[in-house]
């Protein structure tokens, strides 16, 4: 039902504190975080082997972490190297260790088989703490399967719908015009322009109508890197409709990850931001606010549509011209389970 | 499960304005109710059959509903008339219709076959915005199957006890005596006299004790249509306990139906009134505070029952000379069921 | 799953006053709880034969219990005695009765055949209005399966890590030592000594360390009957480590009852104090301060870890030199259940 063998993000670097232990669940894997002294991020399975307390509840002693319930302790690499009041350890004595690296200002797990863990294929993001750049991040959890936001991420059609009041006001293209969608190793780029659209009052010193050059990668389990470059009307027809070369007025960044938590429970990190010498913070606010608006719609909707979906689990979707991401995507989704050797479903939301 | 082929109540008339898409959920099917612009009320079944979003959570344009996640646009009738940049609509782009009608207060959902649909066999109730009529409304839900309901409407001996301080406040007549009970082509008829009952204080002017003909009939699912009329005591011994033919002192409407949503939640409407010119405002007020009380005492008793059948559902219900209605409703459901080619269990409250 | 053939505590005796009926769940019966005239406990199945509603939602008649929804009444027997309007009363016309006895502090009610029933069974502990002692008591509901908080209170080695800022606060002794178990004919006896503690204030009058004896009963389902006796230190090595005959300075009485309520629900009975003379009611106050922060500890790990379970119920756990008391405990339940005839697992916590 899950592929193993992926980096997920556990969360964001920010939210480990030194000292801590942290909880999370990935794909109904329940994980401990904490930082050693040196502050490198050790991820143990969260249930002790003794009596399944949570190692989430315990202490962080030196490098290694103690249960609280019992007193077994365990080292960075999950042995347990005391029992109190006993001399032996027996070798059984040990939570799973997964691999974990920081990189782009989350904390990646590898879900999988220890010796595949390749951490340089974890995608570039901003780092949140950069100061090239002023960002601004949360998260939110969603009661749904993770595929259903990833499907919402790969169609962006619904903007002008679902946010014709936020992120799609005054944009009927998002819907009217398909954009291009390319294979990547383990997700697809999306690219389109989006030509003659009105230009929000910060930047209308540009023009009253600009194009913009949307692309983003998106990458299993569900990060979405978006880059939203501005250019001047008429840009996106001098190119023949293919990727700009020249500089744009405006870049914005938007990097987003999704982390399925349980078949019906996922956990949806965003950032939202441009080049320090971009934007001020006041802007960052307003934009900040308009893309939490959104993502609540998102939530309301896929929240609901997960409901009907249980309600009535063998209805199978309808297909349109609009779904080639998701469907793509999915199919994707299908090959790395079968490559995990897991039974995927071909609709993994519904049957998940 | 279900009887498929019926008329159920899926709201008052006046809970749906125009403009605005109403979310229910009738027989496990989830319904989208909205108004056309000549006012006329359409029942589409509440999925869009793209991806499955709410078309609840959709804008009405002018006699369509358009699903607010892609912005496919649904005809009257159901059939998808518009996807956002696709010429060509497939003919399985469509979503389920259910008839519906308006008739005495509320909106009637068919959920059977369309063919089969009968306005006709629709029970008359009192409009609540009639003038003749002075009527308080209002519904409650229940975590419970609606046949639980049921028993409870159809043996209303229970007024003496679980009503002892609201509505059958001195009356221990309603479970010392059996009503008469008539078999009604999809329910029953039940009456009886109560004779010789203390007045309430409005009615002193009659006489310290008046008697009182109660009778209902009770129609599939829950159709609880009530007419209690007061007369001076001695009538029910002149009438020789038949029915009365005289006009009575004072008349009291009741309407009330019982909608099931799913196998353990159902929803119940229910007015209470009397003709304008017998009854003001405040008496009214007094009246439905009593009828409102009395309502909350069933539904503690009636989930409380429904959660004690849940604990151990294969527990047989002892009968006594009290069940004679809800037994022979039971039955008529069944047959209901077996008639739909249901595999209707003789319990449904139960095994349901 | 259950043992039945068992007296498990319904709750305290101050609990149920004269008049009033309590509703209680025990190894997954419903039971209604009301005294006689006499004071006398009876303790009937809280589920109406007629129609399910529960009994405790009903009125105590002298001796009897009405149900409130439509009138049968019930003797303290458990036989129906009154059927309103209906002068029959057939024979199956009943609702189970379950002994239950009286004994220091708490109602206990026998779940089993009831030939088998021997109030004899039922071990002593402080009944909480006896004028000879100062007794605090509470209670609350874990949401977890019983044995769990019984495998907590038969290793107390976790006073040292869960409760290391309370009750065993500068006491790792609790875990780097092991009780002397003994086996009882439906429980164990965990003794030992702690060595040289560091006295509370109040004790300080005794030294700044003293010796403890801590002896407990634990009997099933889940009655813990603890008597801490502290004495001078070096007591316990003039004793050899055996029980001391002397008379200590101070005796503390812990008296506690687990109830399985459902798989994953229980409820915890406590209470802490000492003879009148010894304690006085500030310092009691402040003793059950303490003692209810550590049971809150408890009550975190405790539902913490059956959450853990339930993620993944095939697990094993690792046994270690503290599991002593647990693992022949849990062997004893499972000779109880094959003495009732019950399928009983292993492992009943996680399969149950």
């Amino acid at each position: 039902m899950w592929v193993r063998n992926a980096w997920y993000v556990a969360g964001w670097s920010h939210e480990l504190e030194p000292g801590k232990v942290a909880a999370r669940l990935v794909i109904e894997q329940p994980l401990a975080l904490y930082r050693k002294t040196d502050g490198e991020v050790v991820v143990l399975e969260d249930r002790c082997c003794h009596r399944f307390a949570p190692l989430s509840m315990g202490r962080v002693e030196q490098d290694d972490l103690r249960c609280m319930y019992h007193g077994l302790k365990f080292a960075p690499d999950g042995r347990c190297v005391e029992i109190p009041g006993q001399k032996l350890i027996p070798q059984s004595a040990f939570v799973r260790r997964y691999p974990a690296v920081e990189r782009g200002g989350w904390i990646w797990v590898w879900m999988g088989e220890e010796a595949l863990a390749q951490p340089a294929s974890i995608p570039d993001s901003v780092r949140l703490d950069d100061p090239a750049y002023r960002m601004r991040s949360s998260q939110m959890d969603y009661a749904a399967h993770y595929l259903l936001i990833d499907d919402n991420l790969l169609d962006l059609s619904h903007l002008s719908f679902a946010h014709e009041k936020t992120l799609g006001l005054d944009m009927p293209q998002w819907a009217d015009e398909r954009p291009r969608i390319l294979p990547l190793e383990r997700g697809l780029r999306v690219q389109r322009w989006l030509r003659g659209q009105p230009a929000r009052s910060f930047m209308k010193r540009w023009g009253e109508a600009l194009d913009l050059w949307n692309s983003y990668d998106f990458l299993f389990p569900g990060i979405f890197l978006l880059r939203t470059a501005f250019y001047p009307a008429g840009t996106a027809e001098r190119c023949k409709l293919a990727a700009p070369a020249e500089a744009p007025l405006f870049l914005r960044y938007d990097d987003q990850a999704v982390t399925p938590m349980s078949h019906r429970t996922s956990r949806y990190f965003y950032a939202a931001g441009a080049r320090s010498a971009d934007i001020d913070p006041d802007r960052l606010d307003r934009l900040f606010a308009t893309v939490e608006a959104a993502f609540n719609e998102d939530k309301a909707i896929i929240e609901a549509q997960q409901k009907l979906i249980d309600l009535d689990p063998a209805r199978r979707m309808l297909p349109t011209s609009l779904d080639a991401g998701p469907t793509q995507f999915r199919r994707l989704v299908q090959t790395l389970l079968e490559r995990d050797g897991e039974p995927g479903p071909a609709a993994a939301a519904r049957a998940g």
